[in-house]
């Protein structure tokens, strides 16, 4: 049998529109890859009343309420109170949450007194399953009455992931005999509709495992989900589809399980112990942003120039003046001379160059908004693709970028390095 | 009479989890500033079963049912056809806007023939309101049937964001004979909680104008909503609330109506004739990032080192490798000689210095994980701030990016530059 999830969100400050529901973005994906179906989502206020009547509509139509929000220690956290009370259960003081939450405190702000108020996080259903959070203060729970399963994850999106992820996933997991596994297949440098078209034979004769696409900003994620009596039964029922995935569209992915183009890029410079700088003008430190996100960096990244004025270029990066008189800034031999000049400044493996017209002014004739042209320099060689990304600043920064990692991605891969130069 | 409206989102992939809710958002933002409750947002999948029994919900508890997804030419768009249904309406087909429609696709894809389901999008419910899309090809409506008002917008945020604002919006009003104006207040420099301290007093005694308090990561906003018979009685009412807040809050209020703090502090630039250069460690190209994202920055920014090896602080901004081996790389002096040294390397008038452990690798007892030190290098003086922003890696680098551009705006405006040093 298949289970039906309804995710409740409570906290005002949704409906007054001051922040966005990740929560249920995030709790739905997880669902999705354990195969539980999801048919509605709700956003109630701090308000007892207005949740027991949305916890009242989805009894009714759904096996497992999962609530995000309305845990923590002040009045008008009132989850906890108001599910208990729709499925007549008590709460209960839990010592050992309460000893938590002041050893917690006390490391955090060592000396402080701990408003007392925090340990109104120490009582929960009589009989539940206590999530202890890691992340946070306020811990969740899970029980089962009345025929359904309640389940009870912190508002704030990160606690709300890590305890879906550590503490929910197993539980509902739990529920079900079968092992329900997922594989994450990363792609750049083709298009949504373009890797629909490709895989739409596949992907319609497919009940178990499924293959589902996912599009975000110039990427695709194709997520592989199995269910079987057992992990091995599963990753067996994945395998030859992954095989056909890989065959049908080859040198584009660039990672399965991975977490972003990035992180790929780094761990393959890390890998091959190569070192990188970069040198921006138009993407403005995007790309060293993106890859300084993540955590051991320095291993592999040096550093950069923010070449945004035409004199850096020249002082800082020794691209010739003559050649931005007479080519322009935006140019193939400009973005050469930066990824070379920087490489060579910074004495790494390789160079980055980048240069653009991000919009929304600047654009000409000849070299329109979203003109840009992105190099990758090595001891030996410079590739360069020229692109044209639309007219969009936002999205013209972030395909560039992507460009950029492909690029090192394709050459560390040993695979032609300017063949995506052509899509956008 | 106050109105109260439902949000109800309609689209698989929201369910899947593939895509976040952000015109829930959005719309919930909107309706607040024009002083309509918003008690509950629901989310269906593309499934005219299961949208028919929340319209049908949502019928019982509110006096605007707003839809957001679903009007587009495929078979499974059936938002129109279920609402109008549901209140009894027919669909009928709109000459003009098949018209339109046929239109912008031989403008965006000449030559191409358009496929006729494209036309479904001219079938409105009778009698309703058009809303035109200039943005996309979906037109949206409203109608007023059976006591309640039904609002249709699109699914993609940016058409679902400009027809809320250029159609809904003017539809909304016109239900009331009040005007309603607001005012957004920026605050960096003081926390969340501390200004609803300073504030508790005012914002509870206000009902007409409102004042309401909103975060994000280390910003606070605050709207001030009036409602009155004219715009000019709407300022009238806000003008003194503005003036107390201003009392009171002081110059933690960067801007009022401003876009962000990177916004404000190139408007300052600008406006000033000065030019700016960064030295980042620690933030790695995030303050470029931010400071290029707003088209136009090159009238100021002129670009930046991303010193994240030692050897970049020496080799590119001249720091003294005495002084990186003495003190350490992460010390109020090697922050001081990245803001010199990027400022007389590129030529500017002012230069930022960023150097800090991020985390989560990194610290040590004495310089613990969110030991920040932000630089200002001006002509005639450098200023530092000394900070401790915790232990998130995400949150420490926006914060250290927010507190250089705090010290350029306070230098700009005549306030102490060090000032808001010690808060996080």
């Amino acid at each position: 049998m298949a289970y039906c999830a309804e995710i409740i969100g409570v906290g005002t400050e949704l409906l007054l529109g001051n922040t966005v529901n990740t929560d249920a973005r995030d709790v739905s994906e997880g669902l999705s890859a354990l195969g539980i179906n999801v048919y509605y989502h709700t956003v109630v206020g701090d308000n007892p009343d207005r949740l027991r009547q949305a916890v009242e509509i989805a009894r009714g139509r759904a096996d497992i309420l999962i609530t995000t929000g309305g845990l923590g220690p002040t009045f008008d956290d009132l989850t906890k109170e108001t599910l208990a009370q729709c499925f007549g259960k008590e709460l209960i003081y839990h010592e050992e949450i309460g000893t938590e939450i002041r050893a917690y405190f006390e490391k955090r702000l060592p000396g402080q007194k701990m408003p007392e108020n925090n340990l109104r996080q120490a009582y929960l259903p009589e009989g539940c399953t206590v999530f202890q959070n890691d992340w946070g203060t306020a811990p969740g729970c899970a029980f089962f009455a009345e025929d359904k399963h309640v389940l009870m994850l912190p508002g704030p999106p990160r606690e709300c992931r890590e305890m879906f992820n550590h503490c929910a996933v197993p539980y509902l997991k739990g529920l079900s005999d079968a092992e329900i596994l997922s594989h994450n297949i990363h792609i750049f440098g083709m298009g949504e509709s373009a890797v629909e078209d490709k895989l739409r034979g596949l992907m319609e004769g497919l009940t178990n495992p499924t293959l589902a696409p996912y599009a975000k900003t110039g990427e695709v994620m194709l997520r592989l989900t199995a269910k079987a009596e057992s992990g091995e039964a599963a990753e067996a029922q994945m395998a030859p589809v992954l095989d056909q995935v890989r065959a049908v569209l080859g040198d584009v992915i660039y990672g399965v399980d991975t977490d972003s183009l990035e992180a790929t890029v780094l761990g393959l410079l890390l890998d091959a112990g190569k070192t990188i700088a970069v040198a921006e003008s138009c993407t403005g430190g995007l790309l060293t942003k993106r890859l300084t996100d993540i955590p051991g960096a320095s291993g592999a990244f040096l550093g950069g120039v923010i070449a945004y004025a035409n004199q850096v270029k020249t002082d800082l990066l020794g691209v010739d003046e003559a050649l931005i008189e007479q080519l322009g800034a935006v140019s193939d031999p400009v973005a050469r001379s930066m990824a070379q000049g920087v490489r060579i400044r910074l004495g790494t493996d390789f160079g980055i160059g980048i240069t653009g017209v991000a919009g929304p002014g600047g654009g000409t004739e000849e070299k329109p908004v979203g003109t840009v042209y992105v190099a990758m320099a090595t001891a030996d060689q410079t590739y360069v693709r020229s692109l044209r990304l639309g007219n969009d600043r936002s999205r013209i920064r972030v395909m560039a970028a992507h460009h950029a990692l492909d690029m090192v991605r394709r050459y560390l891969t040993g695979l032609p390095v300017e063949g995506s130069g052509q899509m956008r």
